[in-house]
């Protein structure tokens, strides 16, 4: 029986049968009501588009009301955009979607649909927050500078973020614990799946203090891609993502690639050069795409500096006198960068500015679209008129 | 009896009586020849000039006999800039004495006046060389992260420079030794005076294989401000300095200091943050002064673009048809900062260039005494005639 009456179970009927992350199901829920979707999913209608097609294996997995039973019977409950304790996903994700060249991140870099959650308010608890991961083949060497990493932020009742995996996330979750601040788990899985198993009792007590968190419906299994999705999140929902222990091609470095992506702060903690677990985190560093860090004190002091910036801007935004005066720090440094009589390529831009070209190609077409600048050709030119 | 008849006599007089490094001395000496200055200093001639202050307190020591009798017992050389085996301090550097704002650097960064020297000859064995250094403090840690780094090293051949010290200086050297890769020892004290006392079985070795050195007279003991003048000569010598172990203050980050700013490439290799022991070489790192490098092989790498580029540019010296084409890598990268029309200032062209300041002004002024660009205010334009 489909029973999408109410907007809860709508939500419940879209994320069983759309596997997150869908750019095309979140086009749709900008443009109608959620009832309207489910019911348009389910009815095959012409309308619904590309997402039929994404539905088509799943639309009739009628399961909204066991879906619903078991938040209830493990204590979880929905949330949606419309919830009070719903992050600013659209924020972090601003710089995404509007692009004349896709990026490969700009399949996946939207906000989940609906978040199923575990513990406290989700708002709450990731407002001061910084990602701690890394791999799951964690050294002695690791445990210790995980813990070091967290002490500080605790210190200071940061929220520490981290994906529920062996290694290195557990270590910072069960620092997080220790050291009595908010914790928070991303699953790459239903909120009912315990993954890995051993990590239940964790599971359990993390969301007694913090929040555990999954954008997939009840029962979905862990799988590759879904831990790739779910580390867009764990980027997403924080400041900043330091990178604590990684060998060459370590997953945790995924997470630093969002993070990039996505215009948050990117760390990564050095070690030994005499084992391979800290290669990931050097490589990074050397290539500019992380900053080197040793302390939580080093954390927060550079994620104090953009979020200063960050909410000072947003001030501004609320009483802006011009455009100008609302951009972000990143925003405006990519503004004072682009010249006034002759234009400079990105490439210009991205150098005068000390930032990467593909963060500040993302800019300049949010720039544009403000009517601050203008292009010509390859060019970017400053409009006079906002200043 | 003052005995300087023979330009090797005047050497070791000089040597003895005035203090190394002397800026005064060294333009005293390009200027006239060795033996009218060892001359002019015993008789306290007026031409000497502020010399004769620096020399007042030893100018009777008439040791000369003693000196060259020192260094045939022990198996020591004196070597001058007319010998073969003088390397190309000059070279070195260039890029001091003739700046109108001299740095702290400006006083002691002048090239030695002479050298007692044991073993190989020491432009051979400086050739291909690059700097380690470290802290006396060495942890197991710093030991195993120096060998790794000797190991590759001398997997090429290249030779290890490094101040004889206790703890990385040790490690370097003797892993240079088993490895038999050639390794140069520059004493802070007399070529005569083994320091540290246990290491005398370790220069004895070093003899061997590579070179030992000194710019101190025999009997010299070692004192704080001549570690410091040692620092700047194991910076000279080298391609590249590289800092396996230093915690916040070490000494050895007085070579980094030396190498940075004798423009050759600074390195630091990093550690653990659990303990204090990397540091110095992490905050490096974070300052953008050193470049991180887990391996000699990245170490060549850094050097070898520098050298490769350095080699090229020297030998278009010698068949310079314009002096742009005579640039080196460095000057290069600042001259093509220079604008044509409208003046930039040395922090634009800094940031233009990539490169730091202090050095950026350094060659700025190299530049300008070249003819190749000229000053406005505080801007620095190009000249055209010479493209």
């Amino acid at each position: 029986m489909f029973l999408c009456d109410t907007p809860e179970q709508a939500w419940v009927y879209i994320n069983r049968v759309v596997e997150p992350p869908s750019r095309n199901l979140a086009t749709l829920l900008s443009q109608h009501p959620v009832e309207k979707v489910a019911y348009g999913i389910y009815h095959q209608e012409s309308w619904i588009g590309p997402v039929l097609g994404e539905s088509a294996a799943r639309r009739d997995w009628l399961r909204q009301q066991e879906d619903l039973d078991t938040l209830a019977r493990i204590g979880a409950r929905l949330i949606t955009p419309e919830s009070t304790e719903w992050p600013d996903f659209d924020r972090a994700f601003r710089f995404f979607g509007n692009s004349d060249a896709p990026t490969t991140f700009d399949r996946e870099a939207i906000p989940p649909v609906c978040l199923w959650v575990r513990g406290r308010p989700l708002k709450e608890t990731a407002a001061q927050s910084v990602a701690v991961v890394g791999t799951r083949a964690i050294s002695p060497y690791g445990t210790q500078a995980t813990r070091k990493v967290v002490a500080d932020l605790a210190k200071h009742q940061w929220t520490i973020v981290s994906g529920g995996a062996l290694g290195v996330d557990t270590v910072a979750h069960s620092a997080a614990l220790e050291m009595h601040t908010p914790t928070i788990a991303v699953a790459a899985c239903g909120i009912d799946y315990d993954y890995p198993a051993r990590n239940a009792p964790l599971f359990h007590r993390i969301a007694q203090t913090g929040t555990v968190v999954s954008e997939f419906a009840p029962g979905t299994t862990p799988q590759r891609h879904r831990f790739l999705s779910r580390n867009r999140l764990v980027a997403a929902m924080t400041a900043g993502t330091v990178v604590v222990e990684a060998a060459f091609r370590s997953g945790a470095l995924n997470t630093l690639n969002w993070a990039e992506a996505l215009g948050k702060v990117t760390m990564a903690v050095p070690g030994p050069i005499t084992t391979a677990g800290s290669l990931g985190c050097h490589q990074r560093i050397q290539e500019n795409r992380a900053q080197l860090v040793t302390s939580g004190e080093e954390i927060r002091e550079l994620i104090g500096k953009i979020g200063e910036a960050d909410s000072g801007a947003q001030y501004e935004l609320d009483f802006a006198a011009n455009p100008v005066q609302s951009l972000s720090r990143n925003e405006l440094k990519v503004y004072d960068a682009v010249p006034v009589d002759s234009g400079h390529t990105a490439e210009d831009i991205a150098r005068d500015a000390g930032m990467r070209v593909p963060l500040v190609v993302h800019l300049l077409v949010i720039l544009e679209k403000q009517a601050l600048i203008r292009r010509e050709g390859k060019n970017w030119i400053k409009l006079l008129n906002h200043e």
